[in-house]
């Protein structure tokens, strides 16, 4: 229906998290209608991100290439904590709550409970020697890691798999609270959330 | 809080129809963990839709470089109608419905009620020129034009414009109806389209 050039780009956006081929369809248009300079700073973009930004060798958050650490990991005042947590977008939403001021680690993803061997997902190895400091790591000791992955069924299941894989490294592991959120009704809670809110409660 | 090309993509994917910050950076993140070949991709299509892509001279349609008429506007035996259209996407939903058999216009966008002198957002010279056949048109002569714009504030005052607009042009001018959609329910059904379906009832 569409010119191939358009339907390429479609194909392309359609892979895109939350977006369907409705929504795929819109990006294009409105690609096709943006001027060149528009386009051009797209392309640029793209070309950058990925020559521009790696890691930070410790939390594992994206960094400019022209630096070493994040600013996080080399704050040396924060508390000997460590956040676990499955992406960056994680990391930033704890941080935004100024209730944290501990380290983080990013994952990188989850693990299905249905393919428990999948462990390529994680970066389970460098977890792990962020917390024994096994490598010549400059960064603070850590005293107690805080499981933050998401309260969905592959979260849980990467929140019990981590617990168990880091029985061994002698480091205090906690879990996020599950409970109602604030501001919502406990009309609507789904049952499961007022099942944590009730096993939780204190 | 995001290094400096993260963010300007995020800046970029912001002014995409639908998506706000949120969404933004869940897309430049997932470009960031995107293999090269995809982001390759990406560009190469970004690089290819202006300079394959341009409009079909009668109905405005995007159509590959190397074709001069849309298949729609080729087609000699579809019926003498007109159907103006806000978009594209417009146009292929009417056609997915095999129930209309007449010709197109793209209009390319609509008039907003507050700045109805702000003309340059459609092109109604185009339409003009396509319904009189005041150019060297090799198209059917149309006998009635459709006016199938959004029934959205926008696409109503546009709507009306035209309606005026082609008065002039001795060609009989149709809306579509607007009424309860198929498969909803009376209750859910707000008061302006429930006025709607009490005004064109027959």
């Amino acid at each position: 229906m569409y010119p191939k050039p358009i339907q390429k780009l479609i194909d392309i956006f359609k892979n895109f998290p939350t977006v369907g081929k409705r929504t795929a369809t819109r990006f294009s248009f409105y690609l096709l209608n943006a001027s060149d300079e528009e386009i051009d700073n797209l392309i640029n973009a793209l070309q950058k991100i990925k020559s521009t930004v790696h890691n930070c060798k410790f939390c594992q958050k994206s960094l400019e290439k022209d630096k070493k650490l994040c600013s996080i990991c080399s704050d040396k005042s924060r508390n000997p904590q460590l956040a676990v947590v499955e992406r960056e977008t994680d990391l930033i939403s704890l941080e935004e709550t100024n209730q944290y001021n501990g380290y983080y680690f990013i994952l990188g993803g989850n693990i299905s409970p249905l393919r428990k061997q999948d462990l390529e997902n994680i970066r389970l190895d460098k977890l792990k020697k962020r917390i024994t400091k096994s490598e010549d790591f400059e960064v603070k000791q850590i005293k107690e890691v805080i499981i933050a992955t998401n309260p969905t069924t592959e979260g849980e299941s990467t929140g019990l798999f981590l617990q168990r894989a880091l029985e061994d490294l002698n480091v205090k592991v906690t879990k996020l609270a599950k409970g109602l959120p604030v501001g919502g009704e406990l009309e609507y809670a789904d049952e499961d959330t007022l099942s944590s809110a009730l096993e939780g409660r204190k």
